[in-house]
């Protein structure tokens, strides 16, 4: 690869919105202090240091015009921080994953009403393909021309492989006692691929130094991350045009940073105010893994304050000990009536394994905590099991194998007679 | 699991198809003698013990009803041998991936108007959710109860996921020295997995043994395998309707038995011969790996006759050493001035690198194979560089990541400072 050594002109990432099109996409507003500024690269409130959140003036929004969309995330592109000409270039135009009837997980479960969002079916097989996605729309528009983020995983393949695709220059940095398979997984895009030596935590920090002093390099996660966030609000509209424009009254997110629960959240709003759906309610509930449950324990002591956790969980695409949008995710989950549950990594395989066998999907590790919080709640009786309820999946269990290593396997292993395959199996010749 | 002991009565599986709803199929005849049976659970000819295939008396079929159906492969019922309320059973609901303009790629190899059909988009990720598909749908239709496969890969993943979303036993038949990641990828759906001692050609054989004595197991592959081959139709129909109702100058088609290709030139044809598309000529290639030549080497060889060969490649999705359709495969390509050519592993392992860095899509070995043959058969000048050409990806790369384990990799390992980044990346501070 050939990265540039110089930043673009102050005048494109450093210049304000005026002569930008990020589509509806009005002005960046502190989620802190309400702050507005101009529309640029920038992350932080430079009145307060707080997060910068995408504000919007919609314009007319019709059902019929989405429905005569692409069968991408584009659909929703008039509502989202990205140019109106955005699939015009090469991208992966992921989403529009299928929306799953599950009886037969909602048989065992216990609702009535259950659908599954199945986002493995994205081009790198998880959710991370949307946010990458209008990340890359965005940065594009600001003027940045090398893609880069700091992963262990899924964001690392969704990275690498939208910037191919583009043909983008790309920077990945990963710990560099990443496991050899997900190496593999991400460095096949040929991406810039650098093995930090250090946690992930380490390499977090260099990203964010980075992000300051390359000044054409969009991290997504970073310097991006206010366009890169949106890119989950178009989970919940896809739920809702899939459900005959209709929000159902409880769906369960995995928390990782927080920020696609937050997202969901306001999409559901943004349809509500828009008139694409009639007036609903809905409750949103969080899950995470016992072993990084920071916003569940602060849910739990009825507080808004979400103490950092040192990780130690199966369920590493979730393994965000400090997250950053926790708070938001207590206020969505309480405004909604929803809770935040945690469960055990026995649980999350437990779950992983009853999802496959009842609907044939193999989620990774997340899933497995999506499901089993789930059960959680509705046994605690703060899901209704009459409700319609979806469960978002957001990866994919090719991607974990690990993770159920020891708990599957052959049933039996049998010379190669028919007879030894009726007597392993108990039929009667 | 519960496996029935006796198979069902003799009036539905072994029955003859007056009262069967299998949409548009009318009977099965025979490929090499013409034979005509009635629709039931036959594989082999009655008369020459030639292979049957479904025969079909369509009804109207016009682009608006397809366009107005569901966003799958059951979009196209009315051309499947499916009952007209496939979708009303819980099922995969595969198909309808994405077929991508693949400029980059396109510039790389010298085709100036590319595209792939991706089908790694399917739920398991590979084109086996489509024939898996109308099997399951024929087999219940046909009185069967227990969904059966003997596979070493995508087959197993396909069926075993199928049959636990539909809710129905099945039995995988493996050979015992399956590496551990594929029998995970497999075992996480509860399926009966059996590992039986022997060769991958045992247990076909112990399948094809099975299928007769366990009257009530459907062997997708062996005795559904009328029905369920013509899940591959999907994927010319859909190329067509994804390219405007147009069928493309060029397809060139991975062969393992050779039943895919064979398949889509059908799909064209009924195509053209139902007024769907506008009158077409297209010519169809064959891609095959050099450890696995056999039907590349009888169209070199410029006969009819496929000599079987002793498989050795890195394509293991593709090593068939005796397909069961490669006289056909020789009869499509020769009759649409196609050819059947095949690449070195080297040549595959660089070609899956090429279509990672280009267009961002991870595709297992067998897509590696569809893009060097197609390099090579443009520069023998067997393709040609302005035709508008279609390369099928039928899998995904994370099922086969020891193909290139030992190909990539960071491109440095770095201390986590800024400096060390740009010094690995050759950037001036």
């Amino acid at each position: 690869m050939t990265l540039t050594e110089s930043g673009p002109s102050s005048t494109t990432s450093g210049s304000a919105g005026s002569s930008l099109d990020l589509g509806p996409a009005a002005a960046l507003a502190c989620r802190a202090c309400g702050h507005r500024l101009a529309l640029a690269a920038e992350f932080a409130c430079p009145q307060c240091f707080g997060p910068l959140e995408v504000a919007y003036e919609f314009g007319r929004v019709t059902r019929e015009q989405i429905e005569r969309g692409p069968k991408s995330l584009w659909r929703y592109k008039d509502l989202l921080p990205v140019p109106s000409t955005v699939e015009a270039h090469p991208n992966m135009d992921p989403g529009f994953t299928r929306l799953v009837k599950a009886d037969r997980l909602g048989a065992e479960l216990g609702f009535r009403n259950l659908w599954v969002k199945d986002d493995t079916g994205n081009p790198t097989h998880s959710f991370k393909d949307r946010v990458v996605a209008v990340a890359l729309a965005a940065a594009r528009e600001l003027g940045f021309r090398v893609l880069a983020c700091p992963s262990t995983g899924n964001l690392a393949n969704a990275t690498a492989a939208a910037a191919a695709r583009a043909g983008w220059d790309s920077v990945v940095l990963i710990p560099s006692s990443l496991e050899r398979a997900k190496v593999i997984m991400t460095a096949v895009y040929e991406t810039s691929l650098l093995a930090v030596d250090g946690t992930y935590d380490d390499v977090n920090r260099l990203a964010t130094e980075l992000a300051f002093e390359q000044e054409d390099w969009a991290f997504v996660n970073v310097n991006v991350r206010p366009y890169y966030a949106e890119g989950s609000k178009s989970l919940g509209y896809e739920i809702a045009e899939q459900l005959g424009w209709r929000i159902p009254a409880q769906t369960v997110v995995p928390v990782a940073s927080g920020s696609q629960l937050t997202k969901i959240d306001k999409a559901y709003g943004e349809l509500v105010s828009l008139g694409l759906v009639d007036g609903a309610e809905w409750r949103i509930s969080g899950a995470q893994a016992a072993g990084c449950s920071p916003v569940s324990t602060a849910f739990a002591e009825g507080t808004d304050v979400v103490r950092p956790q040192k990780p130690d969980t199966i369920a590493r695409s979730l393994a965000i000990g400090n997250p950053a949008d926790g708070p938001y995710v207590l206020d969505a989950v309480r405004r909604t009536g929803g809770t935040v549950t945690d469960v055990t990594d026995d649980e999350v395989r437990d779950a992983m394994r009853l999802l496959a066998r009842t609907e044939g999907i193999f989620a990774e590790t997340a899933g497995g905590v999506t499901v089993a919080n789930a059960r959680k709640q509705l046994e605690a009786g703060t899901l209704d099991p009459d409700a319609d309820t979806v469960l978002l999946i957001t990866g994919d269990g090719l991607k974990t194998l690990d993770a159920i290593e020891g708990q599957v396997g052959p049933t039996a292993t049998v010379p190669a007679t028919s007879a030894a395959v009726r007597e392993a199996l108990g039929i009667s010749s």
